[in-house]
């Protein structure tokens, strides 16, 4: 059977029927679950710490011996293995069309400190398992497939920004984790720092980006379902809220005297908590960060600053909830006779997954009987970078507690082998259906 | 005139006649106002800061200047001079009927670090200036009258802890803000840290005690009223609240789920200010001090300790109020899933005035033609020591826009006199009384 054919038709036929795809295509491979839990198991050897998490922060030993494992694995596979100036790692399968970009799938390796062993891994070794899938099947796609392996995402998302074009020159000195600077780690992985502009990919060179992931949140255990078909990656803005009252004698000054800048942060906090959730949608804000001074408990405090972070998929939406609380601390500012001043910090654009991407992923979790539910990434991902230059997809599985970045970070066996299995349905699904 | 029956009828005439008692007694005396703020521009030069300000805490050599200063003083005044085992100054003016205990009259010299040139002089240099003004009239009192300086009050009312008996030995290596221990430092002033068991006194021994002090706080200056009637020391409980929740990812955790320490804190601070001012009375309550961790603007905070002070002249009120704050942090703890812990971690017994003393600080104050307010103390004071052996008054005179233990502390001249020469009447008031 002409594998082109094959995808097409498959494509194709999934909004054509209501029957279960599987019976018409009863020949959709399927993923080698014991061999990717294997993968996943050993790799969770570099670096890993006494309390079952690994420290593998990007440019450290352990990052460097994973890459080489994850290589040796690429390279038994019989994938033509290349790496970027940045330190990404491409393994290709070769694809039946000539001229057509390469699809790209994958993740990273890098961990935070004290991490855990399926943020990153995952995505990189199902990707893997995915493609290795296809070779034994004898399943040849009609683009190039690239297995990536992005550098340092959990610092900054290196690789991926390099490819984007978003990584500026100075940042070259920022100083990493792994007690590195990004310049020097990037040294240490055989990339070269001078020639990061060979890196950059222009829109139309990727067909598009494929990445699994752990949820890293509680919402597809909470609702019981397997998969979550990524929206996109949210957008993030950052404040910090300044309030400025009147540092008091706690003992010698009345209540009604009194301009105490931490009983306006309370009603602050309230107020970002009331006009988030005032609003339909998943956005979500936060107040992380506060301090108040000069921090005695027989002193009013007279200056407190808080940090206030809103994410959405939208940043409109973003604006939305910023507004609705600029209007409330107006209020507070009034009544308790403490300006509050609002200095933003931080923004990330919104990175939007592709529509038909979402639809391949949801059409390849229906092949495979599962049931999925669309959701944003309130994390960032190596995929937001790519979104510069290529359309995305992400598939995600449930994290059990909704724990990550932490050691006892786990997904369990079967939703790693469906995760899988979905990727590897969307990629096929994505090599039909894209240029 | 028999200054005796001079006093006697004085104070017997206050209460029976509606008559102006200037009138009937045109010759009780006023302090030389001059003189006093003479003095108290010569004290604050012992630890001038160039802001205008004092550094001059206890055991450090400016207090040990200022100290020889006031001690020198009380000398060309013809009074006996003494020192205690603690460090204690007392200036005798003695007493025409023998048998009766002494009446003390008094405060500190010691200031806090960056502090004021009013708190603690004043109370001295006035007493001091009243008890000359006597000599000069020749009006001798029928008790001894001593004018005490306390040593170290804001380090922890050191010297009138010790008369009181409170004072534990292991205090003694408590390091001061001089750098000196307040064993090393009691050495420094010519005291001896081992003979404290002498400075004890006993109920009985002292006749009562009178203090003259700077509010500290905005509420005289905020009525108009120039003198303040002190109800007493409020006594002041504090608590640590811990607020348990989740730490978690402030982009993957939809607001839902969140168990979030900080939102549970807000409601809590929101809850003390309620509570407090639900109830009639003039009790005070502050969060002052707030932590949450681990602190970072994308992490849902995991836990909050904040601590919660509440002051007021009744022990029976704070337990309301603390009995109502903790209702309601049952209730914020179950609704958000945030266990709170309260845990006491301070408390210092109310010292109420004695009403004798109350109505002659109103009679002082009354034969001068000024006005006057009950209030409490909302600050801690020399005398909150002395209240457990011995009776005990206090006159506020106003703070400047309520600041204090600051180098702009300021009490206006004329307020100053006005407290010093109710300080003197009501002395006299006392004498006449007290047995």
């Amino acid at each position: 059977m002409d594998r082109r054919r094959f995808s097409k038709t498959m494509a194709g036929a999934l909004g054509a029927s209501a029957l279960p795809s599987s019976i018409l295509f009863p020949r959709e491979p399927r993923i080698n679950g014991p061999r990717l839990h294997g993968w996943l198991l050993e790799m969770a050897r570099f670096g890993a710490r006494d309390d079952g998490g690994v420290d593998r922060v990007a440019f450290g030993d352990a990052d460097i011996g994973g890459r080489a494992y994850v290589r040796s694995l690429m390279e038994e596979a019989g994938l033509a293995v290349r790496a970027d100036a940045a330190g990404n790692i491409f393994a290709r399968l070769h694809g039946s069309e000539s001229g057509l970009p390469p699809l790209m799938v994958g993740s990273h390796l890098d961990s935070v400190p004290a991490g855990g062993n399926f943020d990153g891994p995952l995505g990189t070794l199902g990707a893997l398992e995915g493609v290795l899938t296809l070779k034994e099947a004898g399943i040849q796609p009609r683009h190039p497939i690239d297995v990536v392996v992005f550098v340092n995402e959990e610092g900054g998302k290196t690789g991926s920004r390099i490819m984007a074009g978003e990584f500026q020159s100075w940042e070259l000195e920022i100083e990493t984790a792994s007690g590195f600077t990004i310049g020097e780690g990037i040294r240490r992985l055989g990339g070269d720092p001078e020639g990061l502009s060979t890196v950059r990919a222009m829109p139309g060179q990727v067909a598009g980006f494929l990445e699994l992931h752990v949820e890293q949140g509680g919402v597809l255990e909470g609702l019981g379902t397997p998969i979550g078909v990524v929206e996109g990656i949210v957008g993030i803005r950052r404040w910090n809220a300044v309030i400025h009252g009147s540092a008091n004698h706690a003992g010698t000054t009345p209540m009604g005297q009194r301009q105490d800048a931490l009983l306006s942060a309370a009603r602050l906090i309230e107020a970002v908590n009331r006009v988030v959730t005032s609003i339909p949608g998943s956005q979500v804000a936060t107040v992380g960060r506060i301090q108040a001074s000069p921090g005695a408990p027989n002193v009013i405090p007279g200056e407190v600053t808080l940090s206030i972070e809103i994410r959405a998929l939208e940043m409109d939406t973003i604006q939305e909830v910023i507004d609705g609380i600029g209007k409330e601390a107006k209020a507070i500012a009034h009544d308790q006779v403490t300006p509050i001043d609002l200095e933003e910090f931080y923004l990330s654009g919104a990175a939007p997954t592709d529509e038909r991407f979402r639809s391949w992923v949801e059409g390849a979790a229906g092949e495979l009987g599962l049931e999925s539910h669309r959701m944003p990434s309130g994390a960032g991902h190596d995929a937001q970078a790519v979104a510069h230059f290529a359309p995305i997809g992400m598939v995600f599985v449930p994290s059990v507690g909704g724990l990550s970045h932490h050691p006892d970070e786990y997904s369990r066996p079967e939703d790693i082998e469906a995760g899988a299995n979905v990727l590897l349905g969307a990629l096929l699904r994505a090599d039909a259906g894209l240029d």
